[in-house]
């Protein structure tokens, strides 16, 4: 927190947090672009987990997930299942992320939290808040230079997140 | 995006971008301040274009925008027309900009995108989502050291946004 | 505003603004986590001013406040009558600090002005938008190198916020 240790200390920690800030600004762009839905599983490792649970589940250290993926390809199957899904009422989601933190995590791991805000538009009607909350995510640089989402943890606010099941959180 | 190599290309890189996150927290602080709103159009180059238009047109290439002004002149005159306009309930707007993204453009240019949410409040009712969506941006710093946006285009989440006509998006 | 200058002032402004976009993640993190509550204090000086008002009350330099404590101590007190209200339905909240701006004040403090919007989430209910407004804060590094609030000054868009009484903003 001295600024002076922080100024000594700034080239890796500065890298590492820009290199972080990035991800999440590409990130976001994916995640609410239906044209790239396809992508966003490669902003996850191959091993990449993805879970989106309620907060009580979380801090009780219940496993139980409304949202659950234990790899890219079941990322994948989730984007096709979800573009084969024509019931739904067609809409925008639009993310902010802010307050990142970063610190460095075991086996070269950056340990990330940011809260995150999600809003729905639907044709027509006004704007509204879909789902609020935090992240608590692993980052790993892989050999191609590319920071990815080892582990990807949506910590809801609320319970009920209807369509969390459709649109990438 | 590999650490090691964005560090040896810091310094410029660094300096745009803190230049552009400035740039957007000063904008959004006259964006909201009514008392500074004769002040938003020098934000803008003396040719800054102003765009307001629904994703679905921005995403099929077609012109039709909600807000259209040519130059900063426009601008002034479209802020003029507004301070004219007692009819509508009085209302504070609150601009958050998130996940800045930076790249360098033809000419000088700074190609930016960034997602946006403004808040609308109204006296004795509670605040709403006023507008979501992306900012598809061309900065210039010009011969006097100010960053300034040649082209502001915001991409809105919604095709209806009742008084984005009187208010700074 | 000219790069080249900033990045010749770059080390210590650098330095300063990473400390202080650290700080208010910290802030947000402790605000919104009910079981760190006693810890939100600890975020003030042993003589830091705390004020909710309505955006009108300050531009009318009113000194009337929805909520004043004027030392930690009573920062303290506050948070222990907040957690014998048992009378409010659960809830979470949820901050997000956006567009932070910084610059060096009088006696090694640092002034900064940050957007911010808080959301609630209540139990069986979509999450809604609780409050936005600006925060007006003085900073400053205490002997033990840690960040602190002399003044958190929280310039509320609405008139009206029911339970500002008993969450931090």
């Amino acid at each position: 927190m001295d600024p002076a240790t922080q100024l000594r200390a700034l080239p890796d920690d500065l890298a590492l947090r820009i290199a972080v800030e990035d991800f999440y600004a590409r990130y976001v762009e994916i995640a609410d672009d239906p044209q790239r839905l396809e992508v966003w599983p490669d902003l996850f490792t191959e091993d990449g987990q993805y879970r989106v649970l309620p907060q009580e589940n979380w801090q009780q250290g219940w496993p139980l997930a409304l949202v659950r993926a234990e790899s890219r390809g079941m990322l994948k199957d989730r984007v096709s299942a979800a573009q084969g899904i024509n019931t739904y009422t067609p809409r925008v989601m639009r993310h902010l992320v802010s307050n990142i933190r970063c610190s460095g995590g075991s086996e070269g791991e950056i340990e990330t939290k940011a809260c995150f805000a999600v809003f729905e538009t639907m044709i027509d009607e006004p704007s509204r808040v879909f789902a609020t909350g935090l992240y608590r995510d692993r980052l790993v640089e892989e050999t191609d230079g590319v920071l990815r989402l080892r582990e990807h943890i949506v910590v809801l606010d609320n319970d009920l997140v209807p369509n969390s099941i459709v649109y990438p959180l």
